[in-house]
């Protein structure tokens, strides 16, 4: 697979069966990648929160949910047992509209229902909740792949977050290790000695979006290889937090 | 350049020049498409705001502008004519402090400073406005890539916004033609027949992301292009603006 010049390359990892709980999920990914060509230095590899979350084994069973009176209030059409749950994930309530809730998780992620969904789960009656330490899990995921291919590459955990005052989802960064998360452009200057005032571009936001591109929601393609990059430095997705001080929309 | 299954591209387009007002920026995006292989029929070609709106003359010389009380108010250590064109570009003000202003633009777009920018300007003491009408843009751009190339082609005019809650800018989609915006995921099922309730993705603005990768900011490549999509459909990226009766963040 030969790159032009500044190209990039997006390629999805195709064949993961099903994950589950305690499965070797890097064992995964390295067979397809290596059924994809095999994985190079460099290589930044996406993987869907979904799989990762169903191989640490961060999912529920709605029977095992009490909703709590908060829970059934709100629930309107909604199961109530899946509000409780999204309500266990929340670490403050962003908004409410009857049973759609965008909270902050415990890793500071403004979303949709706290990361909790019942797509994609294991089998019906399931939801799947977001991975505890996702910067964790692509650490993880990035060493065992360098164990099983030799290969240094990034790791990026992404999950579909809308997103305020835009229509849809876009993927985004929710774990990362391996690679630098912002593009810091301040100091840089335009042709024109212009300094760019931008404080930094989230690429690991704009990888993650890339490989959605080549996932697909519903044909089983949790993994997308990223080749062509050219990055270096390391970062985490906990730095694509705004922090409370500097958040304008709390 | 040859495709795997499933595959992305994405190429920056170099040796473009810089855009001047009346340039034929479609025959400058295709002479640079040409030296990259030439375009293909369901290529998306992602062309940075700045260079349109050049080209569209969509640029104020600081000069010319006589700053309102309220722009001398908040300047702060801001230049009171570069919030004078902030103020003038904006519909509504959406959060402000001191001289940041988050404003909805007349397109609807929510972004810092309405998209005025002095970064990448014509020259020093001039400042980068938004197209009037992006889908138009992109939508002439088209057009006129066809008469020149004979293949029909995306176009996506991206721009830098930051987003509430996270760090950093992600390049999004503000103008679009030849493509659809949003990949509408309802009524599709995964494997266990689950029904997927996100409403949508916002596939354009992924797009536009990707195509970020390999702009880079200073060293003026304006545009890149995408190829492996296989989209089918058309949108406009005012489609991306949440209406205002479904947005909770207004």
């Amino acid at each position: 697979m030969s790159l032009a010049p500044g190209e990039l390359r997006i390629v999805p990892l195709t064949g993961v069966p099903e994950v589950r709980e305690d499965d070797d999920l890097a064992e995964l990914l390295a067979a397809a990648a290596a059924r994809a060509g095999g994985l190079e230095d460099g290589d930044v590899v996406v993987v869907a929160q979904k799989a990762v979350s169903k191989a640490e084994g961060r999912v529920v069973r709605l029977d095992a949910l009490e909703p709590s009176a908060l829970a059934l209030a709100i629930a309107e059409d909604a199961d109530p047992r899946q509000v409780e749950a999204v309500l266990r994930e929340s670490a403050r309530i962003v908004r409410m509209r009857g049973s759609l809730v965008i909270a902050e998780t415990r890793h500071g992620f403004v979303c949709a229902s706290a990361g909790v969904d019942a797509s994609n789960a294991p089998a019906p009656g399931w939801l799947v909740l977001l991975p505890l330490d996702p910067d964790a899990s692509a650490k993880r995921l990035r060493g065992r792949l360098a164990e099983l291919t030799g290969r240094r590459v990034g790791v990026v955990v992404s999950d579909s977050f809308g997103r305020a005052w835009r229509q849809g989802t876009t993927d985004v960064a929710i774990g990362a290790a391996g690679l630098p998360v912002l593009l810091d452009l301040r100091g840089r200057r335009d042709r024109l000695g212009y300094e760019l005032h931008a404080t930094a571009i989230a690429i690991a936001d704009e990888i993650a979006g890339a490989a959605e591109l080549v996932l697909g929601k519903t044909n089983a393609v949790p993994a997308a290889l990223v080749r062509g990059l050219r990055l270096e430095g390391e970062g985490a997705a906990r730095d694509l937090v705004m922090p409370p001080e500097r958040d304008l929309f709390r």
